[in-house]
């Protein structure tokens, strides 16, 4: 009998590779015999062991006719690691006990039928939804090749993300902070807009001990990104994405930009030897083309994408159907203004069934500040 | 030894006379002998009888020595009923366990005297916050004679009450209009402003069977509400105040006042003729003196508001520190626009230290949607 406490630790172990395991998914294992688990595991980085193997490899005695619980079905095929259900068979293993079920194309199912051919015995869906839980940007990237993409405000009760002035620090408390920079470290990249570049000279990377920072997007139509900004300085330290949409001769012409012949290059090369990657979307009413970002961001193996943006930004984002998830921390104030922003803005729908609609998933306290998840619709 | 579990049951009476009591407390009491419950009873509805007495008039067996559980100290002065106090020792209790002591100082502190003077033991404080939270509304009122106000308004998760254009029918779902529905039974009077008359022809009353309706009062700075309006026109049935502030003068000279020699006061005579009680308040910047109008309604006995406003009414009160509870519905969807009207808007602070502060007090589903009540930071 499949008992869930064992699965229920195979899924904690799975959250500890968090945000380094991208755009791999976080994989929890747990072996047990006689009611005792002798060996645990998980996926703890890109690249190591995955969590069946880690297991494996910290047995503390023999794993002849145990169970395995791990929360994701085994991969068959040869990828950065050697497959786990040989590892699985070789260790004698008696019976497997799956969470999530695989949708990558290349593993779905065959690891199952792989084990059951060797003898072993399979339990599916064990626990799948608490599984399914775990991975929905490993699920979405590697049946789309899209990122994932979060959108994350901090608003007050009246749902400004600033004064009438733009004054807006500290909208919400340390607490609601330190969680933006977990959210940060787990997702692979941060996208912002230049407005908020220009505005605050932003970092935008995580300065908690033990965590990654993200690979940094900025969404910059003109390209005005100055060269001595914090992102330009750092970016041979921190991968730094720079998209921009106007044309070089466009560019060529704004403040900002060299002095000498062909002045747009002069500042294209500068960037670009400062280490900042440039990509060059088509042009969305003035705007970056978010889908063609993204699209090139799936390509280049992002997973997933926090977006810390503006209303314009945001709007763009919302309009094109890319956001699957929304964290709002909304903080007890009320600033009040007509003219004070709110966090997704643009153009905006004229009927009330137009609304782009979620699903509110989660809802947590952050010190005084809430937070409320929610997810697309569809999902 | 005072046992929880009948305060509880107390409590539990005391929200049935939700609605009905106001002016006055909601307030429970139940009479315990040798374990059993032998009465209990809650003030009904104004001018009925105090809750001591009700459950004294329900008696299963004889109380003599029995224990009395109430929300709230009991009187022992005249008013529309005679003191509990002399009902409680006439009827030979033997032991008083109160929940709130009562903040009128009419009443504070004389009550227990009495009883104990009369040899009954008293224990005064027990499970008292959860008595006090039944009674937000008469804590305020007695002890100010202000109306305690509560802002309530449903908007998206990007903090819009309605889309670009103006709609907003509907934001939230069956399950929060409902619950406004319930909101404006509990609390005496209803505010909304003179936009939302001429943009939606509201009734703004109850529209549920066995809940009362509020006093309707609308801010309508230069009494631009029509005669033909549903809310003039059920001003027979309904109480309804209407508060403006601009000159007569002023008034006579706009469109939809009478064509006669003094055009302004047949307006004024028309709206009286159909019912509403007008109130005319200083002005403040062109909109009605909502400190003022607020100090007015005190005078009337009313001892709650809720206010259905748009971001100009919300502003006034927020600015004047009128609100003590914000009730906010989010819905899970997003509208976008830079125009879109958002809950609180008027002039807005500058700096982030100016800001209105609230505590988040309670999280609730409604259907699909959330709803987040705030108080007064100082309460």
């Amino acid at each position: 009998m499949a008992e869930e406490k064992y699965m229920k630790r195979a899924i904690e172990l799975a959250y500890r590779g968090e945000g380094f395991t991208n755009p791999n998914p976080m994989v929890g294992a747990v072996i047990v015999r006689d009611g005792r688990i002798i060996g645990e595991g998980y996926h703890r980085r890109y690249g190591d062991l995955h969590a069946e193997r880690d297991a494996l490899s910290r047995l503390t005695e023999d794993a002849q006719g145990a169970t395995l619980y791990v929360t994701l079905e085994p991969c068959c095929h040869q990828g950065k690691q050697p497959p786990c259900t040989g590892a699985i068979i070789d260790n004698g293993i008696g019976k497997v006990v799956i969470g999530s079920r695989d949708p990558n194309p290349l593993v779905a199912g065959k690891g199952v039928k792989i084990l059951r051919e060797a003898g072993i015995e399979v339990v599916e869906d064990f626990l799948r939804d608490e599984c399914d839980a775990i991975n929905p940007v490993f699920f979405k990237y590697i049946t789309t090749k899209q990122p994932y993409v979060v959108l994350k405000y901090a608003m007050t009760m009246d749902g400004k993300i600033a004064t009438k002035t733009g004054a807006s620090k500290w909208i919400t408390g340390e607490e609601s902070r330190i969680e933006v920079q977990k959210m940060r470290h787990r997702y692979m990249a941060i996208l912002a807009g230049i407005g908020t570049v220009l505005a605050d000279d932003p970092m935008l990377n995580v300065r908690v001990e033990g965590l990654k920072s993200p690979v940094r997007i900025i969404a910059d139509s003109g390209l005005r990104i100055p060269l001595g900004s914090s992102i330009v300085k750092t970016a041979g330290e921190l991968r730094t994405i720079v998209a921009y949409c106007e044309a070089d001769t466009d560019i060529a012409n704004k403040e900002g930009a060299g002095t000498k012949g062909d002045v747009c290059i002069d500042k294209m090369e500068e960037l670009k030897k400062a280490g900042v990657e440039l990509v060059k979307t088509p042009s969305e009413n003035g705007h970056v083309d978010v889908a063609y970002l993204m699209n090139y961001l799936g390509g280049q193996g992002i997973d997933s994408v926090l977006v810390e943006g503006g209303g314009t930004l945001n709007y763009s984002l919302i309009r094109a159907g890319l956001v699957d998830r929304v964290d709002m921390f909304i903080a007890p104030k009320i600033f009040g203004g007509r003219d004070a922003r709110t966090p997704v803005e643009g153009t905006g729908i004229a009927g009330v069934d137009e609304a782009v609609g979620y699903v509110l998933k989660e809802v947590s306290r952050h010190g005084e500040d809430i937070r409320l998840s929610y997810v697309k619709r569809s999902i």
